[in-house]
């Protein structure tokens, strides 16, 4: 196996100037006022025209000369002869003499030779013989009541600065100016190129066998550069051949200001792409002492910048908001996301010794004072979902070796609005509990297992434990509710083989799935079996061994009742629920209580109480 | 003029509950991935399918029997036969043997028979006659270096609950899970029809003498809906047609889920679309105890909401963000922004005492120590533009008569980008200054005149004052820099007047336009009349008197000569270089000092500095 090693790894800080080094604007172009907000205004506006275009009456009543009104108050109002109306959207078209009123609008256009208005809660009108009047009960002074035209902008003014990002408040300033049309930013164009034969796209059959997997990089970098400001273009699936991974990174780079490569995690996808950017461009660096994240590229390929990403997507996302969402939003002419940083605390222990900076993906839980808990979110560097679940990253220093629990560490959340749960769980997947998670409003659930909600509530992390099978266990929590489920072995519809319980998988020829250990389901089964060698005069070993099957254990409580749906077992651990749900068969072996328990110190939390609530109002 | 009258006001509060009592919900679409990011999901989504789908080699290596390694290291390798290989994208299609091993590349499928990998890293290649061999240098256990099928996520596991907002890592769970297409909220469709004859589209001719003015409402209030997560859709124009006016509202109560109508500020069009309201539908409330926005309804029409926003654009804007943009936000799906709140303490006095509670307009600026100061944004109720200088509101309770200077007060942003300004200047319009704020990076300038800026800064407020003009004012302020600019009369291009100096405009028939008196270039030219009054041994009244025009003062300084450019006057008060830009002729009457004056508490503070630092290189 040939492959380039990264032996010089470069530091963080070399990465960040190695992109900055990069130009990735993307010119200036023309946006429509109705497209306007939240574009970043390319050159100064100033104002074309006058805001208002006139003087303006402000309220409804009457415009005068002030000086007619000199001395009137309610005892003695002043009588003027009312010449006229003149009404928002009209050309006023009267000169007004000393004595005389015009009977005007709010916003309408004030008349020649007036220089004041009153309102018309201030008058009263007058028929005498022959004439209207209006008897004025106020003395104003000149302008009082009426905007002068400009008074708001004036012609020539400087109106909105370069760099402005449109507000909804800049387009009512645009519309009053009259202006459609506006010279904005344009969003760099981050064209994104995914390798690997073994990449199919959503939406297209997966062939396991053949170890394809779904392309996960493409869109999340896509919805990444999006959320940076950018313009992603997705470019087809280049596979592993040389000569379509080089035309289509070379047909991003004519076409785009940054390219964005996730490799394929083959070695000889790597070594194509070092090659084609070597001979169309420049690579600037190769590698960074970051983990996750090592193996990335950054140079300039034809016109473009060129930024490798990693093939994992933990890795490409973690080195894509570090090193390039930065990049794309100067580019762009965003600002930095302000307040988008958490101070919490460790809420276990995190060893930690590579030499690199870390940068750790975390979750984040609000402890019973309201203090955040910080705990780190890791299935393991192939894991491609596991970001989902978590709020943010810490970056760990390359000297640290480890993080005790309590350690004070900053949280910078994944963007400005991410909402950390307002309840966290850990525990047995049900799917009872899958609908009450429904019901509320923003909570996170970690289907560890009973095992692992038992220990992480024990340490301290989650708000709740949700725990099934033998309650046997010796926990300080408070029980916040229960229900029974009933479990047993999942097999075909009409039950061909015709098994009848346990037996049938030690004696018979019948391909069993189980659940993992970590599962309250399979703590429920161990104890028949070994209620079954007991009575058989065996031992637990011998009978487990005698099961096709026992030691394969999944993870989801309907996983292996799937396998039985998809004929590739006979029986499956699982539950009834799931066999009515699949139209499979079911053959009992008991029911189970699932308890949710909740961590003293946090029954009065919000989250807490809206599950509680919650389990009140839906278990009978 | 018969109107309705506001005789009882809902409080505030009432008005949230029947903004909040009407259904704006706009159901359920379906989103591709490509388009997934910011959606809101409508259910629960759970894992059709395992990832990985299969057993995954996590290095490149070999796959092997955990068992052929035990007690192996680095001085005593295991040694086993290379039976193939398998990379990733291919079916192993392998049985492996005791003693044997495959080579396998990361993500590549494990081959059955194999429970382990060892990294090619522990590893040595040995040719033997005949067989191609590998030295294992160190022991695994079964597992090691493999992820399971389903570790990730399981078949039938939860995936996202309904609510999720979709962030890019979520877009990456999905795209892992094969989904290109999921179930979102759709957004609620938000009608927004705008009446008065007098409106005119922005990017048409505005006919100001016909007192038309642009509208400003419909696309400030249609960015808003888009903020808030609404989908906008612009009726035409309705004007003060009672007929037309039916037409349109009905219309859109029949196609959006919302609509939002601002009112022409003609009475009579209240009037209309209170029967228009009664009749096709159910008036709820009408009238809100809140300043600025009084007259507001909320009501039903067809089967769609209604609420009828103010005329006044600053008013119909508060009231939107205040009333209509959470119940928006709420049929959206999109949690309430949080963080978008303020502490900081009022920089000057505001009186108030209307028994209404008052949405307070306010811009905010950081003091020397790095303390919020709140000042407030009101060009009168008139004003339409106000808004793009204030960063959000604060609530003033009804019973609070005024708050002091030094008051402490929330301020709540009008969204959490909401960035106030880096430096906030205020005084003297100038050109230079324009291109000087150009080169910041978020300055907030009011060019309110050298009067005001000085004011201003005695005040406190602002970190810059800019003065121009005699320079024999006495203020406590460092001087950050200065220029000269060279001030006079513009007139018509080839002078056709003839106009040489002030006296022309005393003794000729000569339209003349002024500044404000808050303008330092007005200042210049009140002294030169002076100057001239003492020549001719007259008094200035007499002088000023003598000129036609003198008493209209426009506030930019470019404004008058756009009078002389627009051939409505024939000499304007003006500068040397605006004569230049506009193509027209110029009349020297002198220099003027231009000078920036910081807060002395404020120099050291960033956008102070960076305004020196602009000025140190752009200035002569």
């Amino acid at each position: 196996m040939d492959r380039k090693e990264f032996r010089d790894l470069a530091s963080p800080q070399d990465a960040r100037e190695a992109i900055d080094s990069l130009s990735l604007e993307g010119g200036v172009e023309r946006a429509s006022l109705e497209d306007a907000r939240g574009r970043v205004l390319a050159a100064r506006l100033d104002a074309e025209l006058d805001v208002p275009g006139f003087d303006r009456a402000s309220l409804d009543g009457y415009a005068l000369r002030a000086r007619d009104t000199f001395g009137a108050d309610e005892a003695d109002p002043a009588r003027l002869e009312v010449v006229g109306e003149v009404h928002a959207g009209e050309d006023p078209d009267i000169d007004l003499a000393d004595g005389e009123a015009v009977e005007i609008s709010t916003g309408a256009v004030m008349p020649s030779g007036a220089d004041a208005m009153v309102p018309v809660e201030r008058t009263d009108t007058d028929e005498l013989a022959g004439r209207a009047d209006v008897l004025i009960r106020t003395s104003v002074a000149p302008g009082d009541n009426v905007m002068f035209a400009g008074a708001d902008v004036a012609a020539g003014e400087r109106a909105l600065g370069p760099g402005t990002r449109i507000t909804p408040r800049d387009v009512g300033l645009l519309s009053a100016l009259g202006i459609d049309e506006i010279p904005v930013r344009a969003p760099p164009t981050v064209g994104i190129v995914s390798t690997g034969d073994e990449l199919v796209r959503p939406g297209e059959e997966v062939d396991s066998a053949r170890g394809e997997i779904y392309d996960v990089n493409s869109y999340t970098v896509a919805a990444g550069v999006e959320d940076a400001g950018g313009e992603a273009v997705l470019y087809p699936h280049a596979g592993d051949d040389r000569e379509e991974m080089e035309r289509v990174l070379r047909e991003a780079a004519r076409e785009c200001d940054l390219v964005l490569s996730s490799g394929s995690t083959s070695a000889s996808a790597v070594d194509v792409i070092y090659d084609v950017i070597e001979e169309g461009g420049e690579l600037l660096l190769h590698g960074v002492a970051v983990k996750p994240g090592k193996p990335m590229l950054v140079g300039r390929l034809e016109d473009s910048a060129y930024v490798g990403l990693p093939g994992y997507p933990v890795s490409a996302m973690m080195i894509f908001r570090t090193f390039v969402a930065p990049a794309i939003r100067e580019a762009a002419g965003l600002p930095e996301p302000e307040a988008a940083t958490l101070e919490g605390e460790m809420a276990v222990q995190e060893r930690y010794g590579e030499g690199r900076m870390r940068l750790m993906p975390v979750g984040v839980v609000t402890d019973g004072d309201g203090d955040t808990l910080v705990y780190p979110v890791d299935k393991g560097s192939g894991a491609t979902t596991s970001l989902a679940e978590a709020d943010g990253v810490v970056e760990v220093d390359p000297g640290t070796d480890y993080l005790e629990a309590g350690e004070p560490v900053t949280v910078s959340l994944f963007s400005p609005d991410v909402r950390p749960p307002t309840l966290l769980g850990v525990g047995e997947d049900d799917p009872t509990l899958n609908r009450l998670l429904d019901r509320l409003e923003n909570p996170r659930y970690l289907s560890e297992g009973t095992e692992p909600g038992f220990r992480r509530l024990r340490e301290g992390v989650p708000d709740i434990a949700v725990v099934a099978g033998p309650a046997d266990r010796d926990i300080d929590a408070a029980v916040l509710g229960d229900w029974s489920r009933e479990w047993g072995l999942v097999v075909e519809a009409g039950n061909p083989r015709e098994i009848e319980g346990l037996a049938d998988l030690l004696d018979r020829d019948v391909r069993f799935v189980n659940r993992t250990t970590d599962s309250g389901l399979r703590t429920s089964l161990d104890r028949a079996l070994e209620d079954v060698a007991e009575g058989r005069g065996s031992n637990i070993r011998e009978v487990t061994d005698a099961i096709d099957g026992y030691g394969l254990g999944l993870r989801a409580h309907e996983s292996p009742p799937r396998k039985v749906a998809a004929r590739e077992a006979d029986a499956a651990l699982g539950l009834a629920e799931t066999a009515e749900r699949l139209d499979l068969e079911f053959v009992s072996l008991g029911q189970q209580r699932v308890r949710v328990l909740a961590n003293p110190d946090r029954v009065e939390k919000a989250g807490v109480r809206e599950l509680e609530g919650v389990l009140e109002r839906h278990l009978e």
